[in-house]
C-alpha cells in the first residue's frame, strides 16, 4: 500500500515513505528483566497447578444457524472470566477455532461481530478480558490505581494486571483446546488495539496458536510508546509517574515485562501485524520496534493516511479473512 | 427497558419517565405543502419512466459461502448508484432480500457487516447513498450548499438531496424485485440515523416490503429536530438560513416534503422504530413526534440512558435478528 | 451569601433565588430497598469481626513541628488501607482527630495539606480511599467495570465499591479511636465531592463523630443526580447502563443502598454541607434532596456562582476553621 | 424576518416564536441605585471640567479620494483615547459624522471595514475603546481584576471600566462635534456587541445622536444575562464573584449604573436593535427586556437561527446602511 | 517584517528565521503526470466551444453611489454560476477590474466588502464559487465525496471540482473582459486561501490578469500540505484516502493536476504571496515549495507570528491597496 | 529523579534523556539592550525615592495559633499593593520570613496555604501582584492591551507590567525587611509560574534574599519561550504581535529587559530551579537557558513525566521544605 507505482504518487508520499523506512530499520534495544524468562517460567507453571473449571451453558440467540454457548473458567488467581463461544450449527468434527480479544474499555460485544468467521465454518471464542464486560477481577491489588487497567498492580509485576490479562489469555486456549468439537490444530489468535498486545502475549507464551492477527497492537516498546502517545491507556500510566516519581523505576521495570519488544521473539505462529502512520494511541514506530524483533513468518501492513481505527476498513477485513483461511484452512 | 419492578428503580428513572410520557402524548401537527401528495406521485411516476439499467458483476470475496455482486442502476437523473448484493452461496430459491441504508457521511461498509443475516439465510442489499461511497451523484443542483449532503438542492423540492435519495431507495427496491432469486413478498428496510430516516421514506413510498427497522431516525418533525440537536448534520441547515435568511421559508417549505411527521401514515409495513433518550443528533421527542403519527403495526424501544449509538448495543441486535425473523420468516 | 441587602442584588441573583427557594422545598421521597437496614447491619456486623491489623510507623518528614506517622490497616475483605496521621509535636495527651478524605481519582496529597489543622492542636488522619494513592483494593468484583472505581461492583450490592468504601471509614474510626493519643471524644470528619458522599455515610452508620464537614457530596439522590450531571463520575453509571440494559434494575438497586437519601436521617452528628449552585458534577438539587431528609443541627452553604470547585474559596476554608472550633473545641 | 407566510413555516419555527413572544412580554424591572442619576449628572458634569485635547493629523493611507486623520483626546482621568477619522476626500462642507465601537477585546480595525460609509458621503470616527487597541488606560484601578476588563474597577462605581468608557464615548462626541468639516446635526452611533452596549450608554447620556444602531449589544439586563450567557466577558465576572463571594452585593450595585434596563429611557434618538436567538454571548431574553424600556422611534429586529456573529449577514448590512441613510439623510 | 534591526530581535526570532531560511531553499519537485499540459490545453479548448450565456441583472443596493449588477454566466457543464459586480457609479469609461475569490465554505459575502476598492475607482467581480453561495454545480459526479467540496470527483481528474473551479475562474474572466464598461487592460485577480489558491490557477491559465494578489493559498505541494495540515480541508482528503486506501494513487494523480507547483511557473502576471508562519491549514512552507517555482516578477510577505487569519490585519490591507494601485493604476 | 539505576528504566527513559542533554548544553546568547544596566539601576533608584507608606492591620483568622495581618504599601507609581502576612503567635524575636508570588491570574489564596511554613516558625509575607486579587494597578498605560497582563505597557519598557511587577516585589522585600518582628538576616522568595520568574527578578535586583525557590518559571528565554509554548500567557503577546506586527521589534525590546537571561547572572542567592518535561506553558529548554546563566548556589529539579503542574506533588513539597529549611535555618 505504500509503494506507488507513478512518480506523482511517490513523490507526494515522500514524508510517509521517509519515516516508514526509518522505521524498518528501527531495532530497539531489549530491555528484560534478569528474571524475565524466569518470571513468565513461573507464570505458566503456576497456571498449569490451577484447575479451569470450565463451564459451558447454552446462550439463546436469534441467529438460527449458529450454536452459542457462555462459556466461563477461572484465572489463576480465581476470577471467573467469560466469554462466548459461537460456532455453526451444522459443522463437521473438529471445528477450527478463533480466540478474538476486544480493545482498552470495550468488551466482547454482541455475536453478530463473529457471524463472518461462522459463515467461514470457524467458531470464536470471544472472551471479555479481565475487569471488562462479565469478566470480573479478584486479583488483590496492593496499590491503587489511576482509574485505569493499566495502572493496576503495576507496582509488582507478579500481579500487574497484564501479567493477568496473558496468562488468562493462555488458559482460554487451554479451555479451547480441550473443547471436544474443537480441532486443536487449528487454532487461530485475533485482536487490535489492547487485543493485538494480547494476542502478542499469549503467543509468545504458548505455541499451540498456529496464526496470529494483531493489528495496531499496544505494549509495543514502552518507554518510546509512553513519550509518543497522545491518546489511549499509557496516558494514565504517565500521570501515575506524574504524582508519584518515586516509582518511576518500578514502573518500568514491571512494564518491562509484558514489553512486546522482550516478547516478539518467542513468538512461533506465522502472523499478519499491522501499523497506521497516524495512530496516536499505539505510535506506528513502536510496532515496528516490536515486528523488527519477530523470527517468526512475518508479515505487516501499514496504513500510510489512518489512525488507531485503521483496521476497520473493509479491504482490510476482506484481507484478514483471507489470510486466515490461508493459514488455517 | 423503561419500567422497573422495584420501586426504587422506578424513583430513579422519574425523570426519564416524565419525559417519556410527555413524549407518548406528542402528536404534532402537519405541515404538509398544498401539493404534498402531487408531489410524491410526481416523482414516483417520473421513476417509473426512467430504466434502472441494472448491472449486476460478481465481487471477489475470502468469505467462501457467501455470493457478493456488485450491483449498480441509475437515477433518475443518471446517478450511478452502487451497492453490494450478498447472499448464502447454498441458499433456495426465492431468498429473502434486506435493504440495508447506511448513516450520514457513512458508506455500505464491509461485506461482513451483513454476514449475521447471511447465516440467516437472508440476502442483503446494502447501498452507499447518493453521493456517499462509490454512488455519485449527478444531479444538477443550482445553488451552494454548505459543505453538506443535507443542504443540497434545499431551495428546490424537485432537486431536494432527500427526495432523490428516498426515490433512489424505490428504485433499489425495484432492482432487486426483479432478481430472480430474490423472493419479492420477503423484503425488508433496515437504517440506522439517515439510514432510518430513508427506510421511512421508501415505506411511505411503496408498499412492497414487509417490515421495517427504523433505528433512531432522522428527518422527524424537523422544525422541532433543528431547535433541539445539538450534533450532527441539521446544524449545516441552521447555518444554512443563519446565512442566507431571505430563504428560511423556502427551506421549510422543501424539508416539509420529506418530513416524516408527514410522511408516516403512509406506511404499512410492519415497523420497529428506536429512540434514545440522551440522542441530541435525532432527539427522541422527534421520533416520537413521527412515530405518533404512523397507522400500521407497531413498536417503538427507548434506550433510557444511551445516545445516538444505543442501537448498536447487543441486546438490540439480537432483538432486531429476532423482530425481522418474526416478521419475514 | 445568598441574601442581599440592597434591592438591586436581590433582582439580579433572581434566578439564582428562584431555583434555591424550590431546591429548600424539594423533598425526595426515600428509595430504601427492603432490607436496607438489614443490609447495613449485616455489613457493621461482619466489620467488627474482622480484625483491623493497624500497624503505625513513623513517617520521615521535613517539618519539625509535625509527627507523622504511616497508618495501615485491613478492610474487612483484607484489603490493606493506607494513611498518615499527623499531630502537632508538642501536643497535650487527648488530641482532638480528624478524619479526611479526598475526592475521586485523588488521593490523600501531601502532609501540608493539613498544616493548618495542626497549627490548631488537632490531629489528621488522612486516608487514600480504597484502590486510590497508597491503598489496594483485595475485593472480587464478579463482573468488568467501565474503566471506574463507581462501577465496580455494581451488580453485587454487597460487594459495591462503596458499600466497602464506607465500612473502610467506619474501620478508620475503629483505628483512631483506639490511638491512645487521641481524645476519642473529640472526632470530626471533613471531606469534599466524593470525600463529601464518604462522610456522609461513615457518620450515618458510625455515632462516634462529633462534626461533619461535607462539601459539595456525590451520592446524594443519585436518580437524579445521574440525570442531572454532566461532568464527573456518574457518566461511568450511564455509560455502563446505557452497554449493559439489561442491568439498569439492578444498578439503581444496589446505588440505593448508598445514596444518601436514604442514609440521611441517620446522621446525628453536627454537619455543615455546602452546595454550589453551578456545579455539574455534584448538582445542587441532589444536595439539598439529601439536606433536606437529615435531622441533625444542620446547615447549608450556598455558593451561587461558583462550580464544583467552590470550597476551596479562601472565605469558606476559614469559616470551616471555624466551624470546626466551635464544634469540637 | 419572524413571520412566515405558510403553514409550514409557521409550524417549524414554532419553538422559536414561543420564545421570542415571551420575549415581547418581558419588562423586567429596574434596579437603579437611589443615586443612579445623581451618579451620572455628576459624572457628565466632571467630564464637562476636563479640556478634550483634541489631536488630529493625518494618517497615510493608500486609498486616494479618502482622507484620513488619526485623532487623540483626552479622557476625564487623562487617558489618552485614539481613533481614526476617515470621509470622501470631495466631500461638501457638512459632512455627517458616524462614531463606530468595536466589540470586547477588538479594536477599530482597517478603515477599509468603513469604506461603505466614505461611499455614502459620510465621515466615520473609529475609535479603540479604552485598553483596546492604541487606546490606553490611566485610570487607577484600587483592586486586581479578573484578567478582563470588564472587572476592571467593579468594586468601585466611579471608577469602573464600562463608567469610564461611557464617558469617553461622550467626549468622542464632545470632539467630533466641534470639527469645522462636520455637520453636527447629522451625528450617528453604530456599534455591535460591546460596541452595542457603548452606543446605548452614548445615547442615553448624550441627545446629539440623531441615530443609533445597536447590535446585539451587552450589558442590557446584566443579572439575567450572567445566568443565561454561556461564553463572552460575563464569564469573567461571574468568576470574580465566585472567587470573592464577599463583593457579589457590590458588584451587582455597580453593573446596575450601567445597566441598559436602566438606561434605555433615557435614549431620544431613533434606534435600531437587533439580537439573536442562538446567541449565548448577549441572551436574546436580555435585548428585550431592555428593548421593551426604550420610549423613542425603535425598531428591533430578530435573527431566528444566528448566534452572535448575526449582524454580519450580507443582508443585515445592507438594511443597517438603509436604515443610517432614512435617517441622517 | 521578518527582518529586525536590532539585536534582541534578532535572536528573539531566530527560530522563525530558521525555519524561513530552511523554506526559501525548499525547491520541491514537480510532479506532473505525462499529460499535464495536454490536461489543460483539452480543458481550455473545451471552454472556448461553451457558451458564457452572461446574464447581467441590476441588484437594489442602498449604497448610493454604487452601481451592481447579479452577473450569472454558465460553466463548461452548464452550471450556473453566480457573482455580484460593482462598480462606481460616476466611472470613466474603462474601469479596471478585479476579480475575487473566497475563502473554502464561505461566499462572496455582502458588498460593502468591496467597498474600498470601489472608492479607489475599480469595479469588483466577486463570485461565488462553484458549490457555493448562489453557485450550483451541475457536474456528475461518478463517486461519493466525504461531504466536502475537496473530494468531490477525486478519482477521475477531467472532473476534479478544482479543475472545473479553474475554468469557471477563466470564464469568470471571459465574462467582464467583454464587459463594455471594463478596461481589460486593467484586471487583477484577488484572493485568500481557497480564494488564493484559485487566482494562481486562474493566473497559470490565462496572461489576462496583470496582477494576482494571493495570500496564504491552497493546494501548494499538495502532499506536503496533507502531511503537515492540522486543520482546513485537506483533512477531508485525507479522510477519504483511510477509508479507501486502494484509491490512494488515483488521488494523488488527480491533485497532481492542480498542485501549483506544478502550475505556478505558467504564471506571468505580477504577483504578491503571503504566508503565515503559524498557519495549520495551508502550511508556510508548502507555499514557499510553490513560490520558489514562479518565474515572473513575484513579492512574497511572511507572517511571523500568525496563524492562517494574517491576511485579515490592517496593515496588510493598505499594502495589498498600495500594491494594486502600483501594479494596475 | 531522571538517573534509574536499571538498564530497564535507563532504557525506556532514553527520549527524555536524550532532550534533557541537549538542554543542559544550551545556553543561549543573552540579548540585552545596550542600556540594559541603566535600565535596571534607575528603576531602583527611582524606588528608592518613593516613600513605601506600609500600613499593618490585624487580620481576623479562626486559626488561633497565628498571628495575620493585611499589609499594604505603596508602588512607585502610586499603585496599592496588598498582602497577608502570617506568622506564628508564639514565635521567638526575629522570625525569619518567606515571600510567596503567586501565578498568573491567581491570587494570595488563603491563609492555610502558607501554614506549612507557619509550623515550621517561618513568617509568610503573601502578596496579590499586582492587578491580581486585591492588589490595584494606577500605572498609566498608553496602549491598549490584549486582555491580558502580560502586554499592558509591553510597547514601553519604563511602564511594562512586568517592570512594575519587579520593583514591587524589591519594594514588598523594602517592607518585610523593616518589620522589626522579622529577622531580615533569614528571607526567602517563594514562587511558581509567574510566581517563580517574579522571584528571580527581584533575586536579581536585591541581594538581600538568602534563599530562593522557582518553581517551573516563567520569563525565561522568552523568545524561545514564544516559540515553543502550547497554552499560557505568551499566547496573549504572539496574538499582540499577529495584530500589530508593526510592533514586533518594540515588543521583543521591552520583553529583553524582563528575560531572565539576561537577568540570571546578577542573582548571589542560593538557589533552587524546577522544570517539568511536559510543561507547554513554561517549556523546559527555556528554563535550562536561563539555568544555565546562573552563576550561584543552584540546584535545578526535573519531573520527567509531568506537566506545569509538577511543583504540587507531595514529594516536591517535603523537599522544598527541606532545602529552605537547609539554606534558612
Amino acid at each position: 500500500m505504500m509503494t506507488l507505482a507513478n512518480e506523482e504518487g511517490a513523490r507526494s508520499l515522500r514524508e510517509y515513505l521517509r519515516q516508514k523506512h526509518l522505521y524498518e530499520a528501527y531495532v530497539p534495544d531489549q530491555t528484560k528483566p534478569v528474571d524475565f524468562d524466569e518470571f513468565w517460567k513461573k507464570a505458566l507453571a503456576q497456571s498449569k497447578g490451577v484447575k479451569l473449571n470450565v463451564n459451558r451453558s447454552p446462550l439463546k440467540t436469534a441467529m438460527k444457524s449458529v450454536i452459542a454457548e457462555k462459556v466461563t473458567f477461572h484465572g489463576t488467581d480465581g476470577t471467573l472470566l467469560a466469554g462466548v463461544w459461537v460456532r455453526p450449527r451444522h459443522s463437521a468434527a473438529g471445528v477450527p477455532c478463533l480466540l478474538r480479544f476486544h480493545g482498552y474499555g470495550g468488551d466482547r460485544g454482541s455475536i453478530t461481530q463473529d457471524a463472518h468467521w461462522i459463515l467461514q465454518g470457524y467458531s470464536v471464542f470471544s472472551i471479555d478480558v479481565r475487569g471488562h464486560g462479565e469478566s470480573g477481577d479478584a486479583s488483590p491489588y496492593a496499590h491503587g490505581n489511576n482509574g485505569s487497567w493499566v495502572t493496576q498492580g503495576i507496582l509488582e509485576p507478579e500481579h500487574y494486571y497484564y501479567r493477568q490479562v496473558f496468562i488468562d489469555g493462555v488458559r482460554a486456549l487451554d479451555a479451547v483446546s480441550e473443547f471436544p468439537e474443537v480441532d486443536a490444530s487449528r487454532i487461530g489468535l485475533l485482536g487490535g488495539s489492547m487485543g493485538g498486545g494480547i494476542v502478542l502475549g499469549i503467543a509468545a507464551l504458548d505455541s499451540r496458536p498456529k496464526v496470529v492477527i494483531s493489528d495496531v497492537p499496544n505494549l509495543c516498546d514502552v518507554g518510546l510508546a509512553i513519550y509518543q502517545k497522545m491518546e489511549g491507556s499509557l496516558q494514565f500510566v504517565e500521570r501515575f509517574m506524574a504524582r508519584r516519581p518515586q516509582h518511576v523505576e518500578q514502573v518500568f521495570q514491571t512494564l518491562a515485562y509484558v514489553d512486546h519488544v522482550n516478547l516478539a521473539e518467542r513468538i512461533s505462529a506465522r502472523i499478519r501485524v499491522s501499523a497506521a502512520m497516524r495512530d496516536f494511541v499505539c505510535p506506528p514506530q513502536t510496532i515496528f520496534g516490536m515486528y523488527n524483533h519477530l523470527k517468526t513468518d512475518k508479515t505487516i501492513k501499514v496504513f500510510p493516511f489512518s489512525g488507531h481505527d485503521a483496521p476497520g476498513s473493509p479491504l482490510h477485513i476482506e484481507e484478514t479473512i483471507a489470510f486466515v483461511k490461508e493459514s488455517l484452512g
